[in-house]
């Protein structure tokens, strides 16, 4: 899409210098963390990204302007914005928000948008979406924008919440490319190992970088998706999230939560039954991805 | 695609003096409606269209030629054909169709091909298509349609004998913009309000328009869809509504109709049971929608 | 996708001269057929797009190079490879492949993509792929590549141990023309008529040589589907086809094979209760698709 970009200085420096860019989102901002921690997490991930050689955007929707690099106080209007006020922005909400001058942050499809347009072609989050467990209709626009927007994206795969055997399906489907690193098998976000096998894998940095590349070279009309397993110190373990997620989902039952309000309770649930060890992994997965796509796009840099 | 366009005269001349354009499908004329109903609604939408300073463009395929813009004498042609005699015509039709030099009445996904080859981008229908209600994989080709054509398409939501809840899951999927226009939830065709919230809505004209120019000004690369509630004089029930189509459906099932045959008996059934109301309906919200994009292309006029 | 392609002698020289060219694919070699019959009926293929005078290109991924029309000798390399060694090369496993200079063998999406690159706008396969019986949400990528791909595809329709009413719902989801060459029937792969009606159909070669004119002419952005029934000498019956695969089926359950395993396993059986029939069925109908992609091909020179 042909956005009006508005470019914060320091991208606006990295793409005169050649620097390598790495996007970042803002859902995780908005909706994903409560403050402080969504900052904090934030302004550490920009600092991984750095710290690999290549320069930070994150990116989101200031009142109707598409912002590629926000700056350190825009960052934190989001992140102490009232929940609910700054509503999330996929490829179905960009139209509809710019129309009224509203501010958006992006999800994964959203970010994925924006940074092509921004001629940005790798991505770090969190977990993308997928499909719904026992809502198989229910399919995240991330798989499909996926199938069709060349951006990478670094991500610790889905959350276990998601079904993701029918996840992996629809990937399929739209011919995304997944790329396991170091790991033969799909991440499931909180915990390393989901036990579905994924088609290709990387052992290391100069592997992931020539997939980057080939892919570059491809100018391929769809994504590049690298799951990067959550760190060790930080993971939980598969029988304590499936422990964990089948006592939230009975509560969200024994609470007669229905529909779009689930997930979020579900996931308020998974980080108070797991006594804070979830949004710990959260967090340690989130800076991890960011590292990750600072180094390949600084291995792959042209 | 790259159609051999054969344009109407009064299409001809409102593009020489840049008057706005809103496009018209004749599936209606040929298979939604009897004659005279059909050709009388046709025209009754064409006029709506030129009461509110637009100018329409009904399109079909003429003996093997894609036109915009019929005349009055064609739209007969069409009006009075043979039921069957003039095919549908959706995106998997154009070529068998053109390579027979047949003629075709275009559905939702052919009538926004044939504009946005036309380089018109606003046009009013009744209803879209949907995800079929016991039938989850029979997902009409409307809704991908909608995914990549960068027409905006005015309608009063889709039939309520459809799965309306999978339909808005697959239209998010598609990363469709769905703005609701003076509703906050997705009219069902012959009802206002089928209880499904929608992820925006517009209050006016100009927040309609403003929604359209900004969608136009992304250049994107998917349609806008914009509901329309049937008006209220002439609505049915929820309630109604429900009971005629359990009954059309139970007859469907006494008569054992199957497959593909099923839509056009529980719409006729829907007809015969509401004594006539459901065809005022249709003829109203058409118009209704006629007007709407009218005013709509009218206020965004570059 | 913006390949480095290699082309063989053969294809070069067809270029040169404007002589029709039909793509060929190598999954069958590499993975569909066992050596002999494997190369025997690629060379046999490619000599039936010769006799209807086009020029046959292979196209297989040669040690991390695209290649369009492998030498007999390359040929021979796929079919005699130890099974495994080579992979199947979909939409998405064409950059992780490049990544690391290894070969692939071409499936209908992957040959799909090749050809679309190397400007081969038709193409002659066995089957598609399709929707999986009981497993409505593995969906080949075949069929979204058919909806958005410019490549006319020659098949004799899909396998039954699929689910072919669902298939044709994605395909008419996806936007897919289907036409049946001299039959208004999908055929069934081994069988020659599914039961299923196509929206299509075409009686002879310049009825189909016009759909082909038509659909190129519209610059098309999805692709053409032309199922062609296996010859009638060689052709398995619905009964016989049906008893053979709940036999395969239950003895796959018995054996207790699961998931990806299915396929392979069910079609080894089919071979063997068949006693050898389904086998030559098999290398009759994709003879009898590379002369039909010859001929079509040829009747439509520009
Ligand atoms: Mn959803
Ligand atoms: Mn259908
Ligand atoms: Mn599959």
């Amino acid at each position: 899409m042909n956005f009006d970009l508005q470019f914060g200085a320091h991208v606006a420096e990295a793409l005169k210098n050649n620097t390598p860019i790495v996007a970042l989102e803002t859902t995780v901002v908005t909706h994903g963390m409560a403050y402080p921690s969504n900052l904090e997490t934030a302004l550490t991930m920009e600092n991984a990204v750095k710290e690999a050689g290549a320069c930070p955007a994150t990116l989101g929707i200031v009142d109707g302007q598409v912002t590629v690099g926000l700056t350190e106080e825009q960052l934190k209007d989001f992140a102490t914005s009232e929940r609910g006020s700054i509503a999330k922005c996929s490829r179905r909400d960009f139209a509809p928000l710019l129309g009224k001058n509203q501010s958006g942050s992006l999800t994964v499809a959203g970010t994925m948008i924006v940074a092509a347009a921004a001629k940005i072609d790798i991505f770090a989050t969190g977990g993308i979406g997928g499909v719904h467990r026992g809502h198989p209709f229910d399919v995240s626009a991330d798989l499909t924008e996926l199938g069709k927007t060349p951006v990478a994206v670094v991500c610790a795969g889905a959350k276990s919440i998601l079904d993701l055997p029918l996840t992996l399906e629809v990937l399929e489907t739209q011919g995304v490319p997944i790329v396991g690193y170091q790991t033969k098998n799909l991440p499931a976000f909180y915990t390393r190992d989901s036990g579905l096998a994924l088609p290709h894998s990387v052992d290391n940095i100069a592997e992931a970088a020539a997939t980057y590349t080939a892919w570059r070279d491809l100018g391929a009309d769809s994504g590049l998706l690298f799951t990067n397993p959550v760190p060790e110190a930080d993971a939980l373990s598969n029988d304590e999230m499936e422990t964990i997620i089948d006592k939230a989902i009975a509560e969200a039952d024994a609470n007669n939560i229905k529909g779009a309000a689930v997930t979020p309770f579900v996931l308020g649930k998974v980080v108070e039954l797991s006594e804070g060890r979830s949004l710990k992994a959260n967090i340690a997965l989130l800076i991890n991805n960011a590292k990750l796509a600072g180094e390949i796009a600084v291995a792959a840099k042209r």
